[in-house]
């Protein structure tokens, strides 16, 4: 039978989170996007990451894990696909940053002053940024500290990435659904995963700027953007062990916890 | 090891929601909260509630579920405790209508005609609907069809009433993390109820308005705002199997399948 | 010739307000709709159903009636026949919200402490709740207080409810152009009844939930939800005191004046 | 006892107003403000005018009258002694053009082609006009027209400015609850004029810029900008029938009905 | 070779800046459109005028001159020759009046006391009012003053009117790409203009009203209101004096400094 | 004496514009910040440079340049110093974004189907894509095409890289009023640049991530984020040379003119 998870605020009590805000707990804020991810991950991929991200390090630091934001900005050809495809369902950029705002607004509110946005969406950048801004604007005064974590796999080791990227990288806009998350989804939920269908794929052009409306030589036809049949269930845990750590010492250094000072200073 | 479900359409691929929509199924947005419910229900009992009802007559009438809206209007005390609660999380009347509003307007944009917007909250009423008026008149024109079911449980049969409420109805304000919602989780997802820590309770008031700020007497110090001690699995499953008989009927009624008319036809 | 009401701030001069806002006086914000009412009521019902009831206890409980808000919430089917109808001039919820935020917010903000808001108009539940709530936030550390009234009508006594619906009640959101509101109109403004006009209608379905677009048979022709023909000024007096008297009682309980403590105790 | 007025829409029932826009009847809007006019006039001065002037000319060119916007854009110093008066009850700038905007597309809706605003609040100018090119614009392809009203009284002839104005004409700005203003409200609702306690006033500065916040000598303590004690019945009727025969004469052409050309083409 | 100037922030360095703010520097934002001002002006007339108002004093005053914006509210049809003349780009009303209130926001966040807004589009009047009065409303508080100069020309002495306009004067909402606007542009910036393609123009008609969709009898087709070969750089040079004078004794008379109070007391 | 450039829309008269049209030129929106860069830079660095990028095609290619707009997103601490500098006067996102959509969706309504926006200020990112997007919906069926430069130097060559960053590449995020800003400012407006008072700067801390309110240790003490003392006239030139080509080419690639088809093929 499925377990209660008592990390995850949507599954807890009132009164257990009451008592983990007067422990001095933080809370995560996944953000994520639904969106195609090529013929073999699943729709929710940028939703799932993010949230194992935070859950992976949610007992060591006490954290609690919100509801993640499951739709995300409206996806670009360049970096995910583009509008084109079905089941891609995306908010206005207003409404994203309203959604946000809105979250976060209420967590300051009731108390929590360790706060970490955890996006894996490409093109929710400056958007969340924008909603944190706003949040903390509602509640001047309020000690709340807000970490704003954009893009939770942009600094991996030479090493990583010699292991995820063996023919060269291509920049983080071409890693949609393709090595780094169709790895890191073999390794955290496998059972997601269609690999015998992954494809490796490319536009016909990949320039550095946009043009609207989008001409179609911007999109492979299978949203894939790079090379997904070179995944591993392997390099998805290597990947994701330095993810975790980098995420984790973000955590540590910027949000220390007032209620248990000496363990995070341990934690250095 | 989890399964993938394959009405659930974060967990789908993109090509497998286009053959969906080819064959002309529908998709079901679930709207909820993250909002208190007593000592002893989970925050997302609002989200949960809805999302089951989608999932339980999915296949059957081939909708699939789109990722629910998990926060929603600001708790109102006389229904929901209020805003006082640590763990509710709601949104602004503009941010949810926006939200909802660019759900829906995505869904039809990529092409599904028959939408439910199945909606648990009480605090969701006429918001939803203004969203899902907004929707349409973004895409005049379209052959969409958008049922709002804003209350799913509010017309159980005499039978269910008296097995629910021995006592006497109430009504539905109070019915918030009381007898028919802890009888439904106890049914459907009983590892998330704490029933140990279940009790009855009430404001000292409950009138027919409402005041701001918030008199302390409006609230119950529990959360839960009726007799939450008298549920039990066996109600929650009758008041499930009707309600969701009920829904069925609706959607089918009124959402006609076009890939399959007959099977629809022959629901009635 | 026509007098100046003095209980009306739009009739009043400034000074006049002053003196009111000095002595401690509240104010009422009637909150309406024009909106269609069969073939026999005007489209202002909602509008002057709550201005009478404020201004009904204006006098007694020392409280200045603000001019109405005349337009109210897009009519929805089932509770007053939808936006087919000519004459339903409506606004969105997102502009209903603005106006009652900002009438609120201005009330505060020139020093009235006890405020009411006096709606009738079914569908502008939530929203004028919602706007309160903004108008509070805009002055935090304000000792105003706002009673918000949404249903006026909602708790009538047993016996008011056995003299209005001998046959039985249907629910309040069928009584729109129907027996309640089509006797009060005639207890309070035959001159704007035309009465030889009213008929019995009914839709041929009511379903628990809303289709949009509309279907056909969700809205009777006439624009009566139910019967108006059973009205009479007799029901509509009896009716009319009952809703008097509990809004007096909710004013005097929520609202008791500052400058005159001891008649407002008096009038428990 | 009071009358039923077939004019005023608020007062009509739906199958009137369906008939009035099926013989091609127009509709005015008239916008106004809630807002101080001296120690000797009402608050609703500029809502009370507008409705008059669109009365006056409503059955002769088959018009019917919309319920007036009561609340107008925040009063300004130098031409409405600002927002420091009490009584004096403003919208933001954004309100103001939603509201305006959603009734004026609510009229084009259902089907008036001939719509006039009929302003006097000074402050509502470009506003309005936002509202009209705004609602026009959610229309396109529609056949209304929209005459925009701005300042009714902007064009007097120079006889009657000489009666108005003996002593020199000091500007619109100045005009607000002064000699024109109170000589309107003499004439026509000399009930609501406490004319006993009218006051000459001036601010000790009047510049031609603003400043905020607003330096005190910049508005009169009375709220009277000019000379109030000069006004008459007499002036009013004067400048009365000039303002409607101007406003009629712009109505007659630019909105001529579709229903009775000739009619109209006889007015001119 | 170009110079830098010291007055104009955009060419300023940050450390610049903070001095004069240090100092008591005040800072001016000009306020213009993007619109057609006939076949003789620039597109930019009015934004230049009142940036060069802004230099003209900015030196004497110690005022700082921040990046004007150059788009405007809609040009109205009987101010400004309408929407309807290519290269004529403007704002809606609520995106110019959240430009200048962030703008706005800005300077007095980062601690300049004296601002003032110097427009000279016509029909950004009220928007540029409203957005001063929620700059001031989000910072509370705050000791900062802002001037708002809507019209800076609309003041002037009797004799150079009757230099300007010998025929007499037709009114400010003529004065469009016409004699005025011509002479000043004559003598402050005669490279942008083509004289010789100047014409005197007018519309068939020019109401005291507005009419949507315009008719269009309303627009002279030069986009010239009135007389534009009338112009001179004389008439411009002692017209501009006037100007620079009136808002000089503003600037002064408003928003005396706090760094060097005797030379501005020195300077009425 | 200064000269009329005939490139710039905002000095040009309309027939001129409307011939432009006519005859098939495009149009570039320069978008940039008010910001401050370092001790030695304008504000304006953000603005300047794009629209210089602007007018180096212009000719060429047959494009217009329309004002710039002058306000950007708010400055991030990371790359761009943050907004904790005085002189930097930024925008809230919905603000700026509403803006570039109004002025986009304007150059389309009047004609223009060849637009390129040219964005320099590396905040203003998915902001100017979002109103691109937003003013095309606005215009559906319309023929106009987009070019969104977000990032016009992030490819250049790696013997150019080699010339500027002879000691490596620190990441565009750290390049603000840096190495490569300052080189292009020295080559195209040197009259603008401080240089004796350029610095090398870094912050003591550059992590992957922000938070919220900003560390210390995040911004250096200069503004300036890394080297500028490194920079050079010659940097710039072969830097500005590469930049222009490339954005020649994406233009000419992209938005093809409508007149002169063959011209723009044989450029390539």
């Amino acid at each position: 039978m499925a377990q209660r998870r008592t990390r995850i605020l949507s599954e807890m009590t009132w009164p257990e989170v009451r008592e983990a805000i007067e422990r001095g707990a933080g809370v995560f804020l996944p953000v994520g996007s639904t969106e195609q991810h090529g013929y073999h991950l699943p729709l929710a991929t940028d939703v799932i990451l993010p949230t194992e991200l935070a859950l992976a390090v949610a007992d060591e630091l006490d954290f609690l894990v919100a509801p993640p934001v499951a739709y995300g900005y409206r996806s670009r050809p360049l970096s995910g696909g583009g509008q084109g495809f079905v089941g891609t369902i995306s908010l206005q950029a207003r409404t994203l940053m309203s959604l946000v705002e809105d979250v976060l607004s209420e967590l300051i509110r009731q108390g929590f002053e360790r706060i970490a946005v955890v996006n894996w969406h490409f093109e929710n950048q400056n958007f969340v940024y924008e909603a944190a801004c706003l949040a903390l604007e509602r509640h001047r005064g309020s000690s709340a500290r807000i970490l704003v974590a954009e893009h939770p796999f942009a600094e991996l080791s030479e090493a990583t990435m010699k292991t995820l990227f063996p023919e060269g990288f291509p920049g983080w806009d071409y890693e949609h659904a393709s090595i780094m998350e169709t790895s890191l989804m073999l390794h955290l939920r496998p059972e997601l995963v269609l690999f015998d269908r992954a494809v490796d794929d490319a536009s016909k052009r990949h320039p550095w700027y946009d043009v609207l409306p989008v001409p179609e030589d911007f999109v492979p036809a299978s949203g894939t953007l790079w090379k997904a049949t070179q995944a591993s269930e392997e390099k998805g845990r290597i990947t994701w062990e330095e993810i975790v750590a980098q995420f984790r010492e973000a955590v540590v250094t910027e949000l220390a916890g007032t209620g248990s000072p000496e363990a995070v200073r341990h934690e250095r």
